[in-house]
């Protein structure tokens, strides 16, 4: 940044995980990027005054305070950064949109497609005011990933044909894995679904730059009951799994595995899976894509590569190339490390960081859309009645 | 063998791609195994006399014919070994079991399952008489799925609750590629599904002792026409796609992509792909079985190794474990090379005919048996029907 | 950190490549680590004022200037972490630790055997003031490679019999790669063999534990002479290959290519290849170390996983299990992310930050120390004396 | 072949490990293969009658017997095949190529320079007579292997700059291994070396096709005594670790490991490792061989694919291609299965025996040669004579 650059501020309501995740990309952002805008980590927004001002010290946010409607009163707060369970997402959101401050939302949009649909609508009243909301499907922005959707973009590899969607993770094969809140259907919307699944879909529609038509799903909760969260600790509050169970158990209400199988718009076939249940993946977001001339492969666990298979080789030298997707011309790499030296998960929220702010101040929308999330939230929704109904083919287009 | 060991003499009925592979087979068992009787190859079936006689002298059959009825009528031949098109193996079965000699047939057993349903009865009448019959999932004997069948038999992946099975082939992607014999219905009895599909279904429910209970499916032809085969030649008889592609043009009546999901007896879930348009995949066959306690990955493109994670492991050792299924404490590897010298595709039909003859001799069911045949074109039978009825979810137990 | 954590004010001599790794380093450690003291990017030095500033700028340091002297000379600082070319090590080290900074310089630790030495004497004399030096082998890190050492340590693959270490860049492929300083042996000492054979060195002793006591090396420059560095542009600083190359040629002082063989403190062989001419090899840092009862394979271009062998296990499960360092109980990753969310090359950096600060405040020698440092520092000049006597074992304990 | 094949009788004077081997190679190669002539398995040669007979029974051989000279001295026979230890290959193999015999010799060629080079005279008098000698470096025959031989020889790579060579085993790691002959100077030569150094020196120079001019090497013994054999018992002689460990102890006369470094007659730099203590490696014979404009790397243990880069691929799209050589359009594999059907260990002995026999039908010196085996001698000679003299960089021209 030059001396000069203005200064745009930020407030993040929750901070789990995710919350951990958004702070290392604002703080990180503007050191190797060249932004318009210094983002400022103003205000963290926290339920419990304690632990929110620790996590304010912790991540390096300037103040913290206990309420999100204070938070979108402020003047001096330019961005509302969602990092909430799925179930807070839509008031919050709207309430920022309306207010004139521009909302960056963790996924799921929502937990249900109505309220996404609701969320989308105020976005795009607010779009009309230069007020921009933008949804975090952060694997878009991996460079592999972005570099896999401008390979399909520029006929790479034809015309799509075959998509082979998986997200593994094995955190649910425990059955003494307590019954957080990302299992519960009230606060998360769906389980494996919603959480991962999600994530899925967009990957497959942002690589294939095509949308899911209809589906047809299965779902399954393998341990119904687990022990209820006796309590979560310290920094511990990033990972997912690590409260304490207790003696006590409850319901499962969401999902552990759902599978579905999709056609996209441009008549492609593909097949999807979701699940916490696959023992020994520990974060695999796998995505095969094949077209009439060639294909692609990708990895999450293995997220500074993509494979590549190009039909028009030579016979003899035909296979699939695992381009480390880390030289200065791939996407974003330009701003990172020499070739061959590594980037990590959290990249993807640095890139977010950059993009959003991009687009607010060049008053371009920002991808993912809320149109997109509510897109997405339609194929999760559509996979659930599928699923409800003896996996009968299923519309997405049908609220 | 020893000096006195007595001979068994087996006709080939069909000469292509199978007919060669099942020809190495016999031919080396022999060599490698001690064999409670010597496999004679004596008498090569095919519908033209020349190209029978020329088949028989290139892979070693002391004699060829044009007629199965005739091998079936003679009384020095004890076993027919069935590799024709789908469409004729009921005939064949049927008259040789009745005849008294034992028959290996090649898979998918037959073109339906009401076809499928007789040979099993056929064959069920034969084995009060100690006449048996066995149809040939070959790749069950690949020493690394025989192994993961070993494993989760002992339980070390404990209760199985994820099967993900494809089969990916490339060799549709291209639009030339010619109308062969497995393009047509009435032929082949379906495309991907009942060629290669049949294969992930045998070895998915062999590996976990299970059965599919229900289905729901989606099948696709993305390459409605093709040229018409103008002429095969030589020894390329072996190979699938190596006829020269005519003129004219036919229609293709048979699926390029079936994708289907399934529940398996012990209520594991399943999601399962079989493909001719994996753009890049030459004939991978991956299954991947999630248990509660571990988990097993193979793909028969890299067929001497199997994956395996231990849950029980303590938690900074766990990791899938690159098995390379070479030792001789291994299934059928003490009767080969020392540890690290690899087999290759051929070597499953060798055991086969090993596996098929201690059988016999043994008076013990071969497996798989034409009920095993029957209940994988069930499963088929039932993901046809529900990929035609909008993939509602479809029991494989109707006939 | 909690609202009492006293201050720690870092000066950062350097700016090239290795200073926006150190700076994203002391941005990042304090929050995600408990430091006892909170790191402040206080200082950035460079000899030219325009671009330190701007460099203090984009990196986040307070202030910048242009004299190391100056910045020894001031109180307020603590800590002088040197990131310059090889030549100044010596210099500015010594100086520092005189006057009673703190010192983290970049590793090799200086361009000659007998510069080291000095460097290490003036770090054992500032340690009995409790003044520390650190020398920055960063790779010792990552948390696959701690975990290797740990899993050594505690008697996991037995007595170590031999190490195969490989170092693999390929940027000087490319005879129009300029001539930049580390091509330039008064600057930078050595080529390969200095700057990344010493990574593979270090490594190598630190997971075994032990050290080389003689080697035998040939040395080569494939491409004697390259276009002279024209101009270098923008945050590319950070690239080691982004000038642009002039119209005129100089001469490559160094090596391109470094082979050895060395024998351990135990007993243990090892070869090592340090190269810049390994043509698709990116920044390949592989260690594979054998033991009497397992084996270890590391490779830094996926350096979220570690391979190990177990030859106590069962014969038929024996393999290489590809571990994926990313557990809260692996080295460092009770910190991060969730189990399968990845680090990157960075992420070493932030290490060291932490386990520097971390060692100066306990008043335990961080390591590696600069006797450590020296002890590379002979190995790499007994490699380079073998290679001058037509490979002739040689001694690592003359100086 | 064709009704009127001629005969071509081929006597096997051994029958341990690679009698089994040869066996299946001259078994099978006229299945796959046309060949001018039919090579007859007519004779099988072992010190103990019964042992004799009892393998030409099981391997197919339609006599045996107990002298080499004998066989020599038959009309009826054309090929002498000798899989005996090395120390008997230099007096079998000068007797029958004087005799007039076609000669293929297990490799290494003998037990030391002054016998190959004896070898070597009598082959190239025989060759003036149309009598062949081959020696038996089988691995150039894996199609990945002759393949990427071609595309090195076709420019693929530009100017070889660097090979990384390491035949890797474990078999001697546990030291209950008992002292077969191969661990025995006097019969083996020497250890890992001349067993498995000698393949990697002949692969690297095949597909580099460059020489070693010049090495510096060491070798080791881990485990010097080791328990006399006990017995040997059934087929279990084709394994090479499958004798019983006795009570008594003996001494090792042979190297466990082998490192050396080489120089080509390109220029290019080679690092070679032979070992058989390289703990969880089974049969692993890597060679990586980076040029000027690519690079390639091969594994044994994954013997049906090669690795590809292509630096003139444009930027984004560079990485190593896994080509699955199993293309009707790679070497020999038009006349195996469809793509994707793999081949095993095993294959390069029918290739071999398809080679030798063309060879010598058509009057074509068969490769690699007598004098191809005296070369590699003659490299394994000089890195013992380096490794005896402080690693002293030692000429492979002198004898």
């Amino acid at each position: 940044m030059s001396k000069n650059t203005p200064r745009f501020r930020i407030a993040l309501v929750g901070h789990g995980f995710m919350g951990a995740a958004h702070s290392q990309g604002w703080r990180v952002a503007p050191r190797f990027f060249d932004l318009p805008v210094h983002p400022e980590m103003a205000l963290l927004i926290g339920r419990d005054p304690d632990r929110a001002a620790a996590a304010a010290r912790r991540w390096g946010w300037a103040e913290s305070g206990t309420s999100w409607r204070d938070a979108i009163a402020r003047d001096d707060i330019d961005v509302i950064d969602i990092v909430t369970p799925g179930d807070s997402h839509v008031e919050i959101a709207i309430a920022a949109l309306d207010a004139g401050k521009h909302v960056l939302c963790e996924k799921p949009l929502a937990n249900s497609a109505e309220e996404a649909a609701a969320m989308a609508d105020a976005a795009a009243r607010a779009a009309t005011r230069g007020i921009y909301a933008m949804v975090g499907f952060t694997y878009r922005r991996v460079p592999a990933a972005t570099f896999a959707r401008d390979l399909v973009a520029s006929g790479r590899i034809g015309e799509v044909r075959q998509v082979r969607a998986a997200y593994l993770q094995d955190w649910l094969v425990d059955p003494q894995t307590p019954l957080a809140w990302r299992l519960q259907k009230h606060l998360a919307g769906s389980g494996a679904l919603g959480d991962i699944g999600a994530h899925a879909i967009d990957l497959a529609q942002f690589i294939t730059g095509q949308q899911l038509t209809g589906v047809s799903g299965v779902m399954e909760t393998f341990v119904p009951r687990r022990p209820l969260l006796g309590e979560t600790s310290g920094l511990s509050g990033t990972a997912r799994t690590t409260g304490t169970a207790g003696a006590e158990f409850g319901e499962v209400t969401v999902d552990d595995v759902a599978l579905f199988t999709g056609r996209f718009t441009g008549g492609a076939l593909g097949s999807f899976e979701a699940t916490r249940m696959s023992t020994g993946r520990k974060n695999a977001l796998r995505i095969e894509v094949a077209g009439s001339t060639g294909a692609l492969s990708f990895d999450l666990e293995e997220l500074n590569s993509l494979e590549y298979y190009d039909s028009n080789a030579p016979e003899t030298l035909r296979g699939f190339t695992k381009i480390l997707v880390t030289a200065p011309s791939h996407p974003y790499l330009s701003a990172w490390w020499p070739a061959g030296h590594t980037l990590g998960y959290e990249h993807g929220f640095t890139h977010q960081a950059k993009d959003f702010v991009e687009g607010i101040i060049t008053e371009t929308q920002p991808e993912p859309s809320f149109a997109a999330g509510l897109q997405v939230q339609r194929v999760l929704d559509a996979v659930e009645r599928s699923a409800n109904a003896d996996s009968i083919w299923t519309s997405t287009s049908a609220l």
